[in-house]
């Protein structure tokens, strides 16, 4: 069901708060559309920023690694977190230098890290990654082996509040500047694609390539 | 001139250490090729991580915006950050959920944010933006006034140490997977690129695209 998030001034755009959204299906859209997330938190007193996959369910996101992973034993103990997804969708050239951007596409969640417990619901939250990246591929994997799953941990943030931002379009330029500028002006739109996929040098050359792979065919 | 960053445990890659290096030219490589950067703080014990268009100048790192900005008002003090740039390279799908990952490369860099003072040193710290993002289009566009350099603000951290980590081709599935699991196993590349440069509905249609953007005229 659709929902707004209210932000506390720690999530409220500040900024070109035009470009700021706060309902649920903004910011899960954005969340959905990005590759990786970029987690941050701090260890006394030093901040860091950890790129890594991630999926959703519903309102909670994940991430998984390895359980001496830094990031992941920080997090298991209830730190407080920015997830940060971008999408970087171009430069926008204006004629002034002043009024160049970028077309982009962002959220920023704040919450509070906890490990998931219990070898059922982990193996049910790696599940659900995969099925969420290609749908129907864990039936063709060999299933997890107890110490593959001790060997991980997975982490989960329930968005508390998040902002979503973006830009779009042309530049915005001051009115006399159109007249008298004479600059190439306009968006270079960033694509983000993907190429044929390379099959693994030890396949065996007959496997054909399942259906779930269809959005990753390359262009 | 080649260096290496002697990395202290903050940034010591931890994990797949095999994948990380520590000399500046695999960092620069990154940090130039990745088209944002993230940039981790915290204020009042709640991380931040706000993405941003970046630029180098040697061993220092540059990001602006608006004088208003949350970010850049505290990072003007002095504040500790963690620079994170990303490029994910794709999927790498192996025989057992365990052994599945990514492709990527990754700069995690720290040091301290200032500001750079002083209108004369904001100014070439922005041309040499401009310069390396579109070389030459600087003398198209239409000068800074006193008023635009004056709501921006340019941060400035010289990289104190910084870790690179990349992982790059197929999976690496345990050996008895290989004879026995018939899941399709291989690598799906990702792929950041530009599409055909949009001109802005105002721009005088003979306005032809100048050589600078031919890195970005799409395929």
């Amino acid at each position: 069901m659709s929902k707004t998030y209210t932000p506390s001034p720690r999530a409220r755009v500040k900024r070109a708060h035009h470009r700021a959204a706060y309902d649920n299906e903004s910011v899960f859209a954005i969340l959905d559309s990005a590759q990786i997330i970029h987690v941050g938190y701090f260890i006394d007193d030093q901040p860091y920023v950890t790129p890594t996959l991630h999926w959703r369910d519903g309102e909670t996101l994940l991430c998984h690694g390895s359980s001496a992973s830094k990031m992941l034993r920080h997090l298991r103990h209830g730190a407080p977190v920015c997830v940060t997804a971008s999408i970087f969708d171009g430069y926008v050239l204006a004629r002034s230098p002043f009024h160049h951007s970028a077309n982009y596409r962002t959220v920023m969640a704040y919450g509070t890290a906890r490990m998931v417990e219990g070898r059922a619901a982990k193996e049910a939250a790696l599940d659900r990654m995969m099925q969420t990246l290609f749908p129907g591929r864990l039936a063709e994997c060999r299933g997890n082996t107890e110490q593959e799953i001790k060997a991980t941990t997975v982490i989960t943030m329930t968005i508390d509040e998040a902002a979503a931002k973006t830009r779009s379009g042309p530049p915005m330029d001051d009115e006399e500047d159109y007249l008298t500028v004479n600059a190439w002006s306009g968006e270079l739109p960033a694509r983000h694609s993907y190429a044929r996929p390379v099959a693994d040098p030890r396949l065996d050359p007959g496997c054909p390539l399942p259906d779930y792979l269809n959005p990753y065919r390359g262009r």
